[in-house]
């Protein structure tokens, strides 16, 4: 007899479809909560249906959730159950991003998009640039993975100083300020905590340097904005592409719209549209898994939260 | 006793240093003109010198233009001489100036730059796109060489529909509208000749189709402006990404600076500061070369006048 999976809830009707028809390629036999013994989680904005739904659901051992971040689901995290969430999933689109904002600060496409006649020559090179990435996860795998053509020395600084694979050099945290000093962009992609937040502050922003681009792809806490718009101001960065801000959504009264030097994208390093298909992909290889008794992937440690 | 090299003319001084340099680096003896038997041409803005300085110059065997293109010196090829130019030299940057432009318009990083408000959502991925480039040189071969992480589907129309490495498939410029029909972008990458002016008309742009991105890294004459702008207008096309223009400067009565789905560089694929190190290695590799009695790189056909 095969073993149900529910998927629910059904309040976004596309990424139910998509988790179905994923259930379904996996080999799963999809079923209603009453009998199932997985519970694929369908819509990221409804994390308060949760307990309602569980109580339905008497035979769930494994809920897959569609974050990669599981904040919204910190109150329900139930350790008799084995949880999964969407950790690495995003990262290559997110990297993407990355490369979109390295490319357009370094040759200067920010500013002829929005020229409105024939400019001077200016841009710089990110082929065999010097690129600064802080934090050691996905997002920074596959930076390092699609710079790999560039000849770009790349330095990563995580928590533990542990060497990241074809980084040029990895450092703790506590060297950030060496490890920023002469690079040609500084990328964020960390997790944030406590011990993260306003990494990016004013002596940071000073040890960067005139030459240097802020791409900022993680959270807006990571930033101090305050020390950002000044550092914008007098130049003493080259520039910062967002695609996170503090506030968020950044409110049109900020400072930084209107910097010639700082282009804001709407947390689109990965967008719904792009999301769906690679989450789908997820719980299909989770379900079949799941089914094959091997380990899944994007284990939650109830304990830690994450 | 070695054999010298002259670096002439000395009217761009930046230029001059760097070739001085390069030919320094390969081993060779500088001298004046009178005692050269090469010469590395230092000014491309001051052809019409050339014959004073020849004449000045009886023992030179073999000069190293610093263009792709030789245009300038059409009149100058001495078939006596060995000729030797630039080509293939600027192909990164400008390979690099395609990336920056593809990312822009897939990820709609135009409208992000030119916003003064937090946007909704947008974009789509350069991953595993689907890329058909017009030309198969050098830029070509470097664009392919960037791309080789994104997982692309990369078709490659040539006049010889001779296969080119590592792209998906290679058609025939005959072929076009069938390489062109669904791609996401279409990269022109192309000599100008008579037969490509004009490639990009209407009915090429109409085979394009709603979803693709057109990105000229070639000559404003490949395209037709008034086609092109047409299809912008109705959006028959995503958008455009020109770093070239018919006629060139585009003058500020162009409708194309005010379409939002079109983007003007100032023909900056390579900026002189990017293109100087480059031409300095290649001035450097063909001394070492000639004192060693090697081939030399980017041979001129004087008879074909390329």
């Amino acid at each position: 007899m095969s073993r149900i999976v529910a998927v629910a809830p059904d309040t976004r009707p596309v990424m139910h479809a998509a988790f179905t028809a994923a259930v379904g390629d996996a080999g799963a036999a999809l079923g209603d909560l009453d009998a199932a013994e997985a519970l694929i989680w369908a819509d990221p904005f409804a994390a308060g249906l949760y307990p309602e739904l569980i109580a339905a659901a008497p035979a769930v051992q494994w809920v897959q959730l569609p974050y990669a971040g599981v904040e919204p689901f910190a109150d329900y995290l139930d350790a008799r159950l084995t949880w999964t969430c969407a950790k690495g999933v995003y990262a290559e689109p997110v990297a993407e991003w990355v490369m979109a904002a390295l490319l357009m600060g370094l040759r200067d496409f920010h500013l002829f998009a929005a020229a409105d006649s024939w400019c001077a020559e200016s841009g710089r090179n990110l082929l065999r640039a010097r690129i600064t990435v802080l934090g050691g996860g996905g997002i920074t795998r596959s930076l390092i993975r699609l710079l790999a053509p560039w000849g770009c020395e790349v330095t990563v600084v995580r928590r533990s100083g542990e060497p990241v694979e074809a980084a040029a050099r990895t450092l703790a945290l506590a060297d950030a300020h060496e490890a920023v000093t002469g690079a040609d962009a500084v990328v964020v992609a960390l997790a944030l905590t406590d011990e993260t937040r306003h990494v990016v502050d004013a002596a940071l922003l000073e040890s960067m340097g005139p030459q240097c681009w802020l791409v900022n792809a993680a959270r807006g806490g990571h930033v101090d904005h305050t020390a950002l718009g000044a550092a914008l101001r007098a130049q003493t960065i080259a520039g910062a592409v967002l695609d996170v801000t503090d506030p968020e959504p950044l409110p049109d009264s900020s400072e930084l719209w209107r910097l010639p030097n700082c282009v804001i994208t709407p947390h689109i390093g990965n967008t719904r549209e792009m999301g769906l298909p690679l989450i789908a992909n997820r719980v299909s290889e989770n379900v079949r898994r799941w089914l094959a008794g091997e380990d899944l992937l994007g284990l939650v440690d109830v304990s830690l939260g994450y």
